[in-house]
């Protein structure tokens, strides 16, 4: 298979044989201390893996619904049409609501939908079949998304210089470079000398254990701070800019992102220093206006009163755990997409990029 | 002894005996998994304790420091007065550097050290009987100190609200009630209904151990967030005040405190929520204006990389980790002192109340 960045990276997600086939997850909750995958051979599987978070990062995640939508068929090869579709469009409405916030999941089953429509008539096998061609596709056309993405923001980075950034947004989080991330790495394979800081991202420690991880791999250097050492950071000049990916970005430009992503954008606009967003036109949710109206998925307490299971908390304590939170598009110095970089007004740029929105139907069946 | 607070908080600092005695520290590093104590009868014991952070919080420091002066004297309880009032010396200065944010190490040193040059010349039992007197007397004044503080501090709280807090500042931290959570202490005491949310207060966690630890104790409801999720809680209108301690105070009001502190500071004041420190006169450096001259201390970038030695770094990852970031002073809605709350023109406020500046020979030698 075609890759990007260092040999020595292994694959986060990689389909094995044909119909029937295997989707081979990189157990991202065992990084950077092991490297071993969690071999999905049904949808259920797919959907704990999302759940887990063993892969994470709305566009991997999208991806792995599409390679999700070929397991779901392939369970259902000896159905007839009419069962098979009906038993079809549950599970792909089962598989869209398995996380609330990344719009790339809701996108990617749409697109598994259309193509189910299209071969739908043809029976099983070659519902099937179209559906592995389609996420083959996908990951083929994130590659290059990732790296046009990375490609138009490195533009924006000095030879030499420092970036803040957050969770992980690399080729852990995607199919190809990454996003954020990808513009660091086509920066330092340009030749520039860029370093950077990474959050560590509490609760699950995005930043400590997977961008820490994947920048070392990459020969790029990485510093890790808490996340309430940001403000010291950006205070003291350290760096210039701030870059953060997108779990979705409304059409005027809010966009939810992982906790902790909204103070950076105060804290960058009080400094006067750059915050970029990093995202595939895929992240663009052309159905809404206002970033109030994206869901915010709460997690598990227990992620923060006693992290990697090490009892902290007083028995008492209750925890708030919204695994994301909204950044107003007044903060965004610009986002960075494989068609160039966006700046304000951003409704105005948005607009003219956006593909035309999905039909209805197609979007209210998501 | 006369204690604040539910009977069932063991006390964080305990002199027991008289000359000599024993200095016990309730070992926080522990808590809140196990009440244990560290039994100090030398010097170098308290520096460990305070280098540990067994014993933290800027005014506890001060009066391990104040009962350490004791023990360094009991020490040398043999020695003629030249060779004690000089070891004696020397043994401060040390004690005084230990660390070196917080500027009541240093003040509870200096008035140890003036009590030294009181009684110097009567010999070491004769010194170290006045040092316990005055260590204890620190003690009871910091009980009343608190109080007062809370007090003060507890008007500006409504009858029914939640405010957000960072670190612990609460018994714990302090020979009372607290500093910031002095202030929720006597709101509840005083009947009215106020809920917590804690910062957990990476990289130690001293919100998520020690804070919902103490005001569970004291049957207030506590909600710990991630330290990167109280931007979204700010957003979110759920919080009244925010409410934090202090590690030093200038003469015109900036200020340092546990990293993670400045960024609460502007999110408080893009969203129109009053952002007050509580702390006491003590915790005021009159040597000092601007913030940017307090020193911070930089520890151990293990704290960040392997939590509670939780291997979840790269190996070539490396840390930064200030323990301290600097809050300016126009930041800050008011600050909460035992002589009433202080409030903008933070300068001419802090002028009006500050004691007269120590002598310069005092200050230097600490």
């Amino acid at each position: 298979m075609e890759r990007e960045g260092p040999a020595n990276l292994p694959p986060n997600l990689e389909w094995r044989g044909e119909i029937p086939g295997v989707l081979r997850i990189l157990d991202q909750t065992l990084l950077p201390g092991r490297v071993a995958y969690r071999e999905c051979r049904g949808p259920e599987e797919v959907s704990r893996a999302i759940l887990d978070l063993a892969v994470r990062g709305a566009p991997a995640i999208g991806l792995s619904a599409a390679y999700g939508a070929v397991l779901i068929a392939q369970h259902l090869l000896k159905l007839e049409v009419e069962d098979f579709r009906s038993r079809l469009d549950r599970q792909l409405t089962a598989l869209a609501a398995v996380r609330p916030t990344a719009v790339n999941l809701g996108w990617a089953v749409a697109r598994a939908r259309r193509t189910a429509g299209e071969y739908g008539g043809q029976g099983a096998r070659a519902t099937a079949t179209a559906l592995l061609r389609l996420a083959r596709t996908l990951h083929r056309e994130e590659r290059d998304t990732c790296r046009a993405l990375g490609d138009a923001g490195a533009e924006l980075l000095p030879r030499r210089g420092a970036v803040l950034t957050h969770c992980n947004t690399g080729y852990l989080a995607t199919g190809g470079l990454g996003t954020a991330l990808a513009v660091v790495y086509r920066a330092h394979e340009q030749g520039k000398t860029i370093a950077v800081y990474a959050d560590e991202t509490r609760p699950l420690w995005q930043g400590l254990r997977l961008t820490a991880w994947e920048l070392s791999r990459f020969g790029v250097p990485v510093t890790v701070l808490c996340d309430g050492a940001a403000g010291a950071l950006l205070a003291a000049g350290r760096v210039d800019a701030v870059i953060v990916g997108a779990d979705r970005i409304t059409r005027r430009g809010d966009f939810a992102n992982k906790i902790g992503t909204y103070p950076l954008a105060v804290l960058a606009r009080r400094h006067g220093i750059p915050f970029y967003v990093a995202a595939p036109l895929s992240t663009f949710d052309p159905e809404l206006d206002d970033g109030s109206a994206i869901p915010i998925e709460e997690r598990d307490p227990a992620e923060v009163l006693s992290p990697r299971g090490l009892e902290l908390a007083a028995p008492q304590a209750r925890a708030w755990n919204p695994a994301f939170d909204l950044t107003p598009a007044d903060l965004v110095t610009g986002i960075i997409t494989e068609k160039g970089v966006l700046t304000p007004p951003l409704a105005e740029a948005i607009h003219s990029l956006l593909p035309a929105p999905p039909g209805e139907g197609e979007r209210s069946m998501a």
